[in-house]
């Protein structure tokens, strides 16, 4: 993408990347809580990927091995999985896998902070994370940020595009922002540039969680209907329906 | 509440309760297991409640003391949420923060039951369990007692009330009952009476079961409507269907 | 059943089973991985059986001993679980318990071949996998195959049921073969008949994914209704979709 995106080229590029992501149906190993797996391997599979999820040490070089991208999700973490993000990340860095850190509630923890810190010195492609968890970090290098909100901000230091569309029953659905990143790995399989993939993935994101939201009567259907608005998207309605800035 | 609370008082309180979490949205640290970590989370946002699970015991602490209850649930026990549990009632116990426990199946695990005994000596709030349960655990001090089945039954020794309202589809859907203590968590939240809490937790969740069975073809729209019931649930709807003894 | 089962054999067994199941409620108990666990209880009860799920090695026995069967599911197998299997598999087969072996994506990681092999070894009464497992296994010995994909094929050897139900949409939800190994636990529980079990088992799931597949808009919808239609499943719905070879 050039330096300021259009919109016109942001959802263009954004369908493309999906429309990948359903053709070469990639691998993606998501490192993530206990809350958030069930919900996140259906996004992954609603939207054309094929997840895997174990956290144990000795076996997730291998799967980080036959997948395209990582997702290191820190909620929840337990001693297990952070012994397996502490070979995964450096597994995915020398085979060249993209991976996307969440780091899930530092701001509640500060041995979780002091070890998202320690993560985010290891080059994850993409860091996606609520207001609080940005505060919480601080400088973050070179990495694309990712923060969501009611307007979710995607940039790489030199491009920035922001999204709001969205729905505020996506706040009332536990694991929502996991999901997200869970689809941030997805859409890092599919393109070399990481600014895209954050892009694209919160934007997909967000326009599903608006027509979920329009078809729905509370946060249960909300779930039913952002899995089929995600597996039915199409490129028309996103342009019709995206809202950047 | 009285000694003798009637319906309509009862209908009043809990519905005040609950329009309490909606406009506090206060945090709830729930040690519970992963079949119920989903449902249990998203019960607690449904209602209002900003709900968190880490079990790992050396941040524990941190989570407790940023939450305003605890819930203790017994399901699927393993040697790190013992460990964390362990860290997380007694910091709760100085800190002043009620908790709730639920001591599931400890009618098919001695282990289990033996730990149970000696979490209930460390002074919960309330403990909410069904008929197995309560009868495994025999004597069970000064608590707050929430007896769930076909009627809920909930008993500080001094004032008793009983719900019959619900549906048998609740027992066709896995961890209600630990959804349920939950909710109890989010009401612990917002009042200094346990058994006031115990009280609407249950009525609301046995309400809002009633409206979504009304609602269902079977367990999984089941699911939906019962998060969606209690996310629109309102006081007219609670009054209009209480069933209380 | 005879050695070519014809299909009105395999329907009525099928079905008889099924009335078997939520006649007597029996208990299962599932060593299976958290992805697959929620949507796994909730196969179980809406099939009418009570699941049990720990997998802690000390108290495994103790439900193992109180369950009418097993299923061993390796997906994202952790240390934990891989103890507990240890001390379930052994208690099991003391007490007549038949057990189900789903050993999920072997194909993928060594460690867990490995395992699976071993685990091969100690007798079970069905083995459920895909193509790829299945491959990656070898020999397999005397247990029943239950081997799933477009179409199921289930043999013991000297009989043999082929299954062409099924939809699309089931590979877009994460964990249904889980649920489906769960559920051929609760079939386990029910007759002597390793094979019978297995045919049931699948025949149900796969017949009630196709009705679940022409009500729903997409993958979320479709576990919804797959819960829904698992529950109501009746002998003549059976019979009148049920496409054998």
């Amino acid at each position: 993408m050039l330096p300021e995106p259009t919109p016109d080229i942001v959802v263009s590029t954004s369908a493309a990347l999906l429309e990948r992501i359903r053709a070469d149906r990639p691998r993606v190993h998501c490192l993530t809580n206990p809350v958030a797996m069930n919900l996140s391997a259906n996004v992954l599979l609603a939207a054309g990927a094929i997840p895997s999820m174990t956290s144990r040490a000795e076996s997730v070089a291998d799967f980080v091995a036959t997948s395209r991208a990582l997702v290191v999700n820190l909620g929840m973490l337990d001693a297990e999985r952070e012994a397996a993000i502490l070979r995964a990340v450096p597994a995915a860095n020398e085979l060249g896998r993209p991976w996307l850190l969440d780091p899930v509630k530092i701001d509640r923890s500060p041995i979780r902070l002091a070890f998202a810190r320690r993560l985010l010195s290891q080059g994850p492609a993409v860091l996606r994370a609520n207001i609080d968890e940005t505060a919480a970090l601080g400088e973050i290098g070179s990495c694309v940020l990712a923060s969501t909100g009611a307007v979710d901000r995607i940039t790489d230091g030199r491009r920035t595009v922001s999204i709001t569309n969205g729905s505020p029953l996506m706040d009332r659905v536990t694991a929502i922002g996991c999901a997200a990143s869970a689809l941030g790995g997805a859409f890092l399989a599919v393109t070399s540039d990481p600014f895209e993939a954050a892009v694209a993935a919160l934007l997909v994101m967000a326009v599903a969680g608006e027509i979920a939201a329009a078809r729905s009567r509370g946060p249960g259907s909300f779930q039913v209907e952002l899995l089929d608005a995600l597996y039915l998207l199409d490129a028309d309605t996103l342009r019709a329906r995206a809202h950047l800035q």
